[in-house]
C-alpha cells in the first residue's frame, strides 16, 4: 500500500516535500458550497489564504466564483494580478499600508471592480478618511463571540462611533466566528451559526443605516448548516482542501480531505517503530492536535479507498525533520516502505501547510487529477 | 517606550510583518562562540538554517567562517551559488535528491570546494554508491541519546556495516544532540555535551578507521561549554540569533537576542487587556512555550536597555493575526500605544520565524546597526 501512493507521487516528478492537491475532491468541495449558497441566494467569496494558488483559484471560477476574500494587502496584490476583480481584505486596515490600499482600489475600482476592507475602529476609519481612499468598501469587523478583532455586535454605541467616522459609506458588517474551531460536531456548529446569524442582524438593526450587507465566514458552520438564509454572504475558505482538524471538528469525512503534503523517507527506525521524513515544521507548521497519548501534527494518507492509514501519526516536527510513530506492530515489514520512498501526510492545518510550500521562492505543488 | 521602537522601526521603512535583525548584537555572538571555537582548534561550521540570510552570512565571513553547515539539498544549492564552497548538508541523504546532490558535488569540488553527506543507512550508502556521487564527503550521523535520526553510538555492527557500504572513504561521525532543548540550565546542558563527546569518541574507537573527524553541534550545549576540545568540529546555528526557547533553556540572556518580528498593531482592545497585530502563524510560526498559565507564541521586545517588556505575551496566532495580552494594570494607557504603531515581537524559535520572512518570494526583513 506504501509503495503504490509513493509511486504515483514518484511519477508526479516529486522529490522533495510538496503540496500535493487531489483535484476531483478540491473541485467536489468547491461546488458543494458554490451550490449550496446559490441556492439559498447568497454569496459564496471564498477566502483564498487557503490555497493561495492561480490553479486552485481557477476552479472556483469554474465554479462561478468572482468575489473572493483574502487575509493581507499582498495576497489582494497577487490575485488582482491574476484578474480578480472584487476582493474583500478579511483582516483590519494596518494604516501603515493605506498608500498600497488606495493603488489597489484604484486599480480594482477603474476596471469596473471594487476592493473591501474593514474595521472596527475610529483611529482605523480616520486612517481611511485622511488618506482619501474613495472608492473603498468600508466594512465594520463584528465580534459574535470568537474574540479576536471587532465590535462586540451589542455595542450600539461604538458601532454607531466608528460608522460615522468619516471613513465613507458602511457597506456592511463582516464577522469571523473562529469559535467554531472549539466545539466538536455538528449540533454545537449549528448553534455557532444561528447565534451568529441572529447577532449580526441584531448589529444591523441598531445600526439602522440603509442596504447594509451581512459577512459571516469559517469552513466549519459554513460545512454543516444547509439553509445559509439570513445573512447576504458566506466567507469559508479552508473548505476547498480541509484538513485533520476539520476531521476532528466533523465539519468533514476523510474522503473530502484535498492536501496533503509529500515528503520523502529518510531513515528507518524498526527498533522504536518509527520512520523518519523530510517534511518538518517549514512544511507541515507546527499545529498540532491533541490526542489521548501526546500531540500530533499530521497523519499518513493513502491513494485509494482507505485515506487515512491507522497506526501512524506524526509524532514530532523539526525544522525539516518529521517523525512517524507506527503503532505495535504496524512498522512496515521489510520491502513494504523503503528509504527514498514517498509518504503521504494528511497536515492537521491545511492552510498553513499550504502557506508553507506555495508561498516560497521556489513553490512546492502537485496536483493529481 | 512603545512610540521609541516604533518610531525606530517606523523610520527603516516598515509596514508589514518584518523580521527585525540587531547587527550588533548578532555580530557579537558569531564572534564569541568562533573566538572561542578557535582557541580550543575546534571548527566552527556553522548550521545556516537558521537564518538563511546572505547579509547574516556575511557577518560569518567577516569573522573568519568559511565552512557551512546547511539543512537541505536546496539551501546548500542556495548558499554555494553565493559563493560558499565547503558546505555540509546535515541531512540524512534522500535518494530521490541524487542527481541534484551529484551536481553540486561536482560544482563545488571542481572550485576546489567539498560537499558533505550524512547517511545512518545501508540503503542510503547504497543510493550514493550506484549514483556515482564522487568526491562527496561521507559522514555517519550517529543518534548520541536525542532519538530522531542516527545510527546508535553503541550499535558496532550497524556502525561498522553502513561504512563498509561502498559510498566511499567516511570522513567523519556527526550528530546533533537535540536533547539539549529539554533540560534546563548550565550544569545539564554541560552534562549532555560531555555524554555527547564522549559517545562519540566511543563510536570512533569502534570503528576504528583512520582519520575519522567528529562533528557535534546544537546551540544549547555549544553556548554554555567553554572548551570544545575532544571534537573536531561544532555546528551551532541559532546563537546568532537566539530567541525565547533558548532563553528558557538558559543558553543565553536578553541582551543576546538579535531576532525579532516587527508587527503593526491593528485592533486595541483595553476591556480584555488586548491588543491585536499583524503577525499570525504565517510569521511567527506556531511554536510554543508553556508557562503557567498557558502557552505562549512571543513575548514583546523593547528597543533599549529592558529589551523584554515584562508583562505582554502573545497568547495566541491564528494565521495572519496575534493576540497580544497585557498583565492586569500593564494595558498601554491611551496615547502610548496606537492602531498604526509597530510591536517588536521575540519569537520563541527564531529559526522558524527567520524561514518564514526570508525565504518567502517577498522577503520581509530590516536590519538594525
Amino acid at each position: 500500500m506504501f509503495k503504490r501512493t509513493s509511486g504515483i507521487l514518484k511519477d508526479l516528478g516529486i522529490t522533495r516535500p510538496t503540496l500535493v492537491i487531489l483535484e476531483v475532491r478540491a473541485r467536489a468541495n468547491i461546488r458543494r458550497l458554490a451550490h449550496r449558497a446559490a441556492a439559498c441566494g447568497v454569496t459564496l467569496r471564498p477566502h483564498f489564504k487557503t490555497h493561495q494558488s492561480e490553479v486552485v483559484a481557477g476552479w472556483f471560477a469554474d465554479a462561478g466564483i468572482d468575489r473572493i476574500t483574502v487575509s493581507s494587502v499582498g495576497m489582494a496584490d497577487r490575485f488582482a494580478a491574476a484578474g480578480w476583480m472584487d476582493i474583500t481584505i478579511a483582516f483590519l486596515v494596518n494604516p501603515l499600508e493605506m498608500p498600497r490600499i488606495k493603488a489597489l482600489a484604484a486599480g480594482l475600482t477603474a476596471g469596473g471592480g471594487r476592493l473591501g476592507v474593514t474595521i472596527d475602529s475610529v483611529a482605523a476609519a480616520a486612517a481611511l478618511a485622511s488618506a482619501g481612499a474613495g472608492g473603498v468598501d468600508v466594512w465594520l469587523k463584528i465580534d459574535t463571540g470568537y474574540g479576536r478583532t471587532g465590535i462586540a455586535w451589542d455595542d450600539q454605541a461604538l458601532l454607531r462611533e466608528v460608522a460615522a467616522a468619516g471613513a465613507g459609506p458602511v457597506r456592511g458588517l463582516l464577522t469571523h466566528s473562529g469559535h467554531s474551531y472549539h466545539v466538536l460536531g455538528r449540533p454545537a456548529l449549528r448553534e455557532i451559526w444561528d447565534r451568529t446569524a441572529a447577532r449580526m442582524r441584531a448589529a444591523r438593526d441598531a445600526l439602522a443605516l440603509d442596504g447594509l450587507l451581512l459577512s459571516v465566514g469559517d469552513t466549519p458552520t459554513c460545512s454543516v448548516v444547509d439553509d445559509y438564509s439570513g445573512v447576504d454572504e458566506i466567507r469559508p475558505g479552508n473548505f476547498v482542501f480541509y484538513d485533520l482538524m476539520q476531521l476532528r471538528i466533523g465539519s468533514c469525512g476523510a474522503n473530502d480531505l484535498a492536501a496533503a503534503v509529500a515528503c520523502p523517507v529518510v531513515g528507518l527506525y524498526p527498533r522504536r517503530n518509527q520512520a523518519v521524513i523530510h517534511g518538518g515544521a517549514v512544511h507541515l507548521s507546527r499545529e498540532s492536535l491533541r490526542e489521548d497519548d501526546g500531540l500530533i501534527f499530521g497523519r499518513i494518507g493513502l491513494l485509494g479507498p482507505e485515506p487515512i492509514l491507522e497506526g501512524a501519526r506524526v509524532t514530532s516536527l523539526s525544522q525539516e525533520h518529521g517523525i512517524v510513530t507506527f503503532a505495535d506492530g504496524r512498522f512496515p515489514a521489510p520491502g513494504e516502505l523503503g528509504i527514498g520512498d514517498l509518504l503521504l501526510v494528511w497536515p492537521v492545518h491545511s492552510c498553513l501547510a499550504a502557506d508553507l510550500l506555495v508561498n516560497r521562492p521556489d513553490p512546492s505543488v502537485a496536483v493529481i487529477r
